[in-house]
């Protein structure tokens, strides 16, 4: 009997349904020959079901969703401005709320500079360092309120909630992934502003060190570390912040290695209470959205992850390999969506 | 009976004093010919004093200082990682509080590509944008605490708060700023995530536009900014943000335009109750101090800031202008901090 693992598939909008299209293409070439079957389940969610039914995550879906082995997802988010969703929040609604509800506290994002990709730096050197965000406290729990909403006297907060069972089990994630590369760990924070949370960071990781005397650790504040991704990325290894630093550093990293086109993602839960989901770091893109001229490769990249996380390392890395043929290959010249997929699906099948 | 402008310096720590000397220095050569007088207090504030006297900013250097009509701030802080300064927070105590209590609500940061400085890019562009930073509320309040310190349990947060009468007044600087210049405004928070901090910020922007048909406003978020921050910095005209986000904004900038070591900063009062205090944006480096090896270029523009803001444009005009064609001739030959002082003071009496 093979191997069956349960897959909820959320393609989401915009550009989501064609990317997550070649990523299931490459799952499937990937696995091809193993003892392993896909069950998949798609669930329609987002801002174009939102304005279908007027509902972003029922408790329903979260609990279908929940009832799987892991999740890949596109990426969610109407057109900017959209009237009919000012009211909306897809984000908090969905994707957070995913993060959140199903634990996902170790928001694992790589970058890489691959040899042949273009990217802003005029000397970027060898950039190949992954990014450990904490998925599920800090800044983004939603902890906030407003008083006198709209009038002169208006206030409003957003309250940041750290806890030290939080922190240590990411922490402990990001020493065990540094020792396991270059072993080099730099924790970012702000600790000498948010002295509070920054302290107790810095405390953590402090202590964690004795246990992984092999792994460097460093810390820098999260201005000089955006400093540092332009003037000399070569120098991160694993970088472990919180959940806002986090979003800023990995977008910052994308773009330095050549654009969020190629940034692949995955919301973990390590423990295996809940399944783990995987998704391209970029968004829906309703402006380019349908055309066949979205770039899949970090939602194919994001399958690497997905099979990583399943235990199925050799098939991950052959995923990365094919898709690292693949750019070497790029010469600028104009293919669809299905045909990127179509091409790294065709190497894993050779 | 020439015009008495009463200046507090402060040096402060590492090659705080070395630059200051050369901004002294330049301000001196700047307004030899005017009918003004430059009254100097140097104060003796950072960790050396800290180290000294236990003391970071006691009410009376407060009251000493808010008695200036402005101030020029070098750098603070001691070595990282000193044990005896581990108690001691220099920014928060010192520098944040100036911020604070002189109610610098507009930390005004110009971002330019001076002509024939390396930077990090391959392909800058023109980049000329100023980030106008919230400088009083935002996440800096110090708003936060933790419970069960040091001990698995233990919980800290940190409250971010935001007021309507704090964005509207920096967003109107920003929006007058604007008009002056190339007429583009740029908000910058994350509102899909801070909802209502965010949330206000946008409302109050969105309400302030319809003043200043002339300026276009757009909006990005955070992750977003930092993007285009090194694929498209010519994009920006004027950003304005809140606290944490300018911190972060501005470093990045300064690293895009060759370095903080030629970023200006102003922190100001507009209304004039208190001094405006001008610094340049980089820290007190103190592994390379005392050896007059410090630019002190960003310091020497801080003394632009502050000679536009005391109502002379023209000669903070002289000066930017004295120090581009300083800049336009540096060939990589290894000038002294002094040295470079001198050649742009020599400028200015030409
Ligand atoms: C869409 C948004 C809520 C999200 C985040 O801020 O985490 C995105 O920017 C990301 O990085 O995945
Ligand atoms: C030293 C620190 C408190 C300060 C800040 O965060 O504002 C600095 O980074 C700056 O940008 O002036």
């Amino acid at each position: 009997m093979p191997r069956v693992v349960k897959l909820a598939v959320i393609p989401g909008d915009g550009i989501g349904p064609e990317v997550i299209a070649e990523a299931e293409k490459v799952l499937d070439a990937a696995t091809a020959g193993l003892d392993i079957r896909f069950d998949k389940t798609h669930f329609s969610l987002g801002a174009t079901r939102f304005l279908e039914t007027g509902e972003t995550l029922t408790d329903a879906d979260l609990a279908a969703i929940a009832g799987h082995d892991a999740i890949l997802l596109g990426a969610v988010g109407g057109v900017p401005g959209d009237p009919r969703l000012k009211d909306a929040n897809i984000e908090r609604g969905l994707l957070l709320k995913l993060r959140f509800e199903l634990d996902h506290y170790v928001n694992l994002r790589p970058s890489k500079l691959y040899p042949g990709v273009p990217g802003p730096l005029a000397e970027p050197g060898d950039i190949d360092f992954v990014v450990v965000r904490e998925g599920t406290e800090g800044p983004y729990v939603g902890n906030g309120g407003s008083i006198r909403r709209g009038t002169p006297h208006e206030v409003a907060n957003e309250t940041s909630v750290n806890t030290a069972y939080g922190i240590e089990r990411v922490v402990r994630y990001a020493f065990a992934l540094a020792e396991k590369r270059r072993k080099k760990l730099t924790l970012v924070h702000k600790t000498n502003v948010l002295v509070h949370a920054g302290g107790m960071w810095k405390r953590i990781v402090d202590a964690a060190a004795s246990e992984y005397p092999d792994v460097a650790v460093d810390y820098l504040h999260v201005d000089a570390a955006t400093i540092f991704l332009v003037t000399n990325p070569g120098r991160f290894d694993v970088i472990v912040t919180d959940n806002l630093f986090g979003d800023i550093l990995t977008d910052l990293a994308g773009a330095v290695t050549g654009g969020i086109g190629l940034a692949a993602s995955g919301n973990i839960n390590p423990d295996g209470t809940f399944p783990s989901m995987f998704e391209p770091v970029h968004g829906s893109a309703p402006d380019i959205a349908g055309q066949q001229i979205a770039d899949p490769t970090a939602a194919i990249l994001s399958t690497a992850l997905l099979l990583d996380h399943l235990g199925l390392p050799g098939e991950a890395h052959r995923v990365t390999t094919a898709v690292e043929a693949d750019i070497a290959g790029r010469d600028g010249s104009a293919r669809t969506t299905a045909e990127i997929g179509d091409a790294i699906a065709t190497r894993l099948q050779a």
